[in-house]
């Protein structure tokens, strides 16, 4: 083993064991009594390798002895394994021949956080978003059953394994509802119960859940009661009935088996000697099986056990001392801008509530939680609700903020067309992590929203250039009497001073921020300071757009008087974004003129640094002035 | 009563109690006896009227005791009443002030189909896309907790009336799982069984409600069984434990008590002694309630009942003769067209499937699903999974088409740019009823797919000019080797001759179809009828343009030098469109010249005859022909 994690590893250690495994066969191979040592070596691995690159943590050292039982019983790849969201992956890539890659996790050309089909043949599907593993393995199962492969010992299996926070949303409910009674399917549903998501649990389904947990109690009444009966053969029948019409009409015994699925569970996620023999089980049995598997978040490392939440997604840390919150006053997020606003403005009108679909941590929305519990609503991994209880919300005369992120938006699209935009509602969207976001890559860009807000009537787009101004226009939004969203990146801005006074962007009116010739350059959200840049060494006209919808037109008109060209630069795909407003703008006002659109390109763009892939792309300063003068000669 | 419905009723039929109520409140003060007569004439009410302007006949006579029991129970439009899909909602139109306007059905200018916001303050909140209603009624019991208004004899109620089909959708299910958990509201969910969405119920859930019903068998069973046992104490309480465990810890009773909710029912939804005094009774109870009514489509008329499929939503017929098929051959449909090629497909590759989420009708599958059985798949009403579903199918080999409305895809829009373009797979998708849909208004218009479609990367969008394109595009589309989407509008077209044979169209080539100067008119899809029309009168050039994404870059650059000025029509909005893809490719290409975008504007357009709806917005040839002289004075 010559890889980079064991040269730098801060206590030596060394994985003997799973050094051998390049491929899920040598597991297979291996005598069944050394695997609890594998589980061992795999889970300091994890820890050891997060610990270096970043990454998630608290999921991966729950499943750790979870994937060394499917491999071990499953003939992956040939037997299909989907990993729901797929941030509790780790183990899997690990054994799955990229240990060594591990070291590359999230960077710039290295491997993916997040399963990837081009990565490996072990990644059957890729995921990222929460959800989509058991239509997707239902898909396959149908279409193995359809190519005959599920017939005989050596049939196909395929299985998906999904948390209790992802079992949450319609769309694992829809897929529960599709597979409980497609014939002839060989599909095993692992529900991994940590009993956390991202924010806390919430819901119906995870109170179920808990219950669930607590009837262990219930077999072992019932097995007593039953003991005792059966001296008293006549009654003990009529019970036994009784039961049986419980169980076996109204209510045969769990949710998942009203749905057709053949329930087996609650076991110890963490137990190998029980993990292996009942996935034997399952393995040999048809139709739709659901095995409830118990894990813990962080289990084996005490401090992510103690607070699996800090080390969900940590950055680079020392296993040994663990997280130390930096002291150095850091500049605020835009997520932070987001946080500070909701709250002043919740104080200020008590008409705001704000929802978010399990994303409180990562929307801002912790201390509105602490402050104003009752107008705080986390409705769950449920984006289409979020949308339209948003909306029967506005009916009632509040105002509701709901806070999401862009690529998450997309959940609720069909909601925002036709229960806010059609029926006009002031209903707010704070879109986080717009553009490109870094390490989770190109499954959670937000790249599309321009595009697929602008073509929505009544609806209003604002593009924050700066932290200020993103306060500003989430208050303007707010005031505004219809459907708004505010459009802000991830992470830190330059660090624009932030003027805790409310002042209101005027509607559609962008600002000329630097005054030049020839070349008018129009910067849509933060795309205006590397702009600024460019303007300076060309001597370019730079207007901060402020508003993808509606466009400047007037102001178009103006600049179009007075220089050759327009060139637009957005953090977003130029087909359908800003650029192509600007161009709709122009022919509607019959400006001709030459046009060059920067933006993100055709193309999915994979994981790196923000600001490496924007260099990448030509959206830094040096890029912009560099295709302005490739294309004008300036 | 003076209203055209009376004075042209084919049976001369009279509604004397009917005729007074123009406002619930009336119907409140009514004697209680007399509700059955009023339910009589509002059935026949129903019946006319729908007879005479089309619509949504089948599920109207089936709420009519539903309706009006709502109306004498609650005190609407001060309690908010939510109609799901709201196909159901022409008794509620007719009790609200509008009976006499329901002669204006989906006509232009005339009242919606649909519950609408802006057309009564009955209208608590606009439905037309499915299981809405919850989310909806649960955001509005939410605010009136938090206003302060659920306090008290008088506090405000919340209702929502869901069918079983819109009860599967995962929706739905995310709204139970939140309202379950939510503390101090006042709401009532309002399951109207009737075992029939548009298509044959599918899945899970509906199997489980049938279950319920025969649940009405155990009732009576444990009944007994505890009238038996009650003479043996010990034993009897052991069992009652027995069964307290069985129902209490782990099954407390039905699927929707384990989301937190009193259930009732099953209760004859058409019998108002039966109705009237369980929604007395739900009224004073505080937390989610959950009533089971069980109904049937057709309710009263025998034809109806007997095939509330074909009663579904007639146009005009004769209520005393029924529809009757007609006999003269008719132009097919796009749809038809769909129908053909997809059977033709099938026959000719193996690895074809078909998907629809509960839409076999619409989507012109009946014949398909008689043919090849085994792959065909009506998921239910679960746009999220079929999207997903069809990816898992794609990884397999198979080669999946999703047939599916343009405006639902809004609903799978994150799983369509997730799990099918990000990971490149050759999912086709058929996406009928694109642009303006006619008496379904603006809830269903596909009006925003080019924008929403065109800016994710890998997709490939076809816009076929007519029947035998569409055919051949959808033949081109399935075998090219990747996402792409077929885009066809609703109704027949203008009856090009379909060919039987195969003929693949070059990917990404538009074709000149006429010749003409200064002025190139680029026409998309089915626009280019009336874009021929108004070439021929401005001696223009114009040109098909088949392809949305990618655009024939090539020919836009050798028609820049030929032409002053370009036009592009489209039948979608103008933002993001087609006309704006054009504009990209202008700018890229580095062609300045003038463009004229003609297309459908940035507002919603309400319900009214296609071919009227298009000549209103400018979109016909004399439109376009108007146009062009207005801009360029051709």
């Amino acid at each position: 083993m010559s890889d980079a994690n064991r040269e730098t590893a801060p206590h030596g250690t060394t994985w003997p064991l799973l050094a051998a495994v390049d491929d899920p066969s040598i597991l297979r191979a291996m005598d069944r009594a050394r695997l609890p040592q594998l589980a061992a070596e795999l889970r300091d691995f994890v820890l050891q390798s997060v610990s270096r690159t970043g990454g998630h943590l608290s999921s991966n050292l729950g499943t750790v002895e979870l994937t060394i039982a499917l491999h071990y019983v499953f003939d992956t790849p040939r037997d299909r394994l989907i990993w729901d969201v797929g941030h509790q992956s780790y183990p899997h890539k690990i054994l799955t021949g990229r240990r060594e890659r591990m070291a590359t996790l999230r960077q710039l050309g290295g491997i993916s956080g997040f399963p990837k089909r081009s990565e490996s043949e072990h990644d059957a599907f890729g995921t990222a978003h929460s959800s989509t593993s058991i239509s997707a393995a239902l898909g396959m199962a149908v279409a193995s059953r359809n190519k005959g492969e599920n017939e005989g010992p050596n049939r196909r299996r395929h299985v998906a394994v999904i948390g209790d926070g992802a079992m949450s949303a319609g769309m694992a409910f829809e897929a529960l509802n599709n597979a409980g009674v497609t014939p002839d399917i060989d599909l095993l549903v692992i529900l991994n119960d940590n009993d956390m998501s991202i924010s806390p649990p919430v819901g119906a389904l995870n109170r179920y859940l808990a219950r669930l947990l607590s009837g262990r109690f219930y077999s072992k009444a019932r097995d007593l009661g039953r003991a005792v009966l059966q001296n008293v053969p006549p009654l003990f029948e009529l019970a036994k009935r009784l039961e049986e019409h419980a169980k076996g009409m109204v209510v045969p015994g769990t949710l998942f088996e009203e749905f057709g699925f053949n329930y087996v569970g609650p076991i110890d996620g963490h137990d190998l000697d029980s993990l292996i023999p009942t996935l034997q089980n399952l393995r040999e049995l048809r139709g739709p099986q659901f095995l409830h598997v118990v894990t813990r978040k962080g289990q084996g490392y005490k401090l992510a056990e103690a607070d699996p939440v800090l080390y969900h997604g940590p950055g680079r840390f020392d296993p040994g001392q663990g997280i130390v919150k930096s002291t150095k006053p850091s500049r605020p997020t835009y997520t932070q801008v987001f946080s500070d606003w909701v709250c002043d403005m919740a104080e200020a009108d008590e008409r705001l509530v704000a929802i978010t679909p399990a994303m409180r941590e990562g929307s801002g929305l912790v201390e509105f939680e602490k402050r104003f519990p009752r107008r705080y609503f986390d409705v769950g991994i449920a984006e289409q609700h979020a949308v339209t209880f948003a909306a029967g919300i506005a009916c009632e005369g509040l105002k509701p903020v709901v806070a999401i992120y862009s690529t998450f938006l997309q959940r609720g699209y069909d909601q925002l067309i036709h229960d806010v935009a059609l029926q006009n509602l002031p209903v707010m969207f704070a879109l986080d992590r717009a553009g490109l976001v870094g390490a989770d890559g190109a499954t959670h860009a937000g790249a599309y929203d321009f595009a697929y807000l602008r073509c929505v009537p009544n609806l209003v787009v604002y593009a924050p250039s700066d932290e200020n101004e993103c306060r500003q226009m989430l208050y303007s939004a707010f005031r505004h009497d219809g459907p708004a969203a505010v459009r802000y990146p991830r992470g830190a801005g330059a660090g624009a001073a932030v003027e805790k006074a409310f002042t209101e962007i005027p509607l559609g009116k962008a600002e000329v921020r630097r005054q030049g010739r020839r070349i008018a350059i129009l910067a849509f959200g933060t795309m205006l300071a590397p702009a600024l840049a460019a303007g300076e060494a060309l001597d370019a006209t730079v207007v901060n757009m402020r508003f993808v919808k509606p466009v400047d037109a007037d102001l178009l008109g103006e600049l179009a008087a007075a220089h050759e060209a327009f060139v637009t630069v957005e953090e977003h795909v130029v087909m359908g974004g800003a650029g192509s407003a600007v161009a709709e703008a122009m022919a509607a006002r019959r400006l001709v003129l030459p046009l060059l659109q920067l933006g993100l390109p055709d193309r999915f763009i994979d994981h790196g640094e923000q600001a490496q892939l924007l260099r990448l792309e030509g959206l830094d300063g040096a890029g912009i002035e560099r295709s302005v003068r490739e294309r004008f000669g300036a």
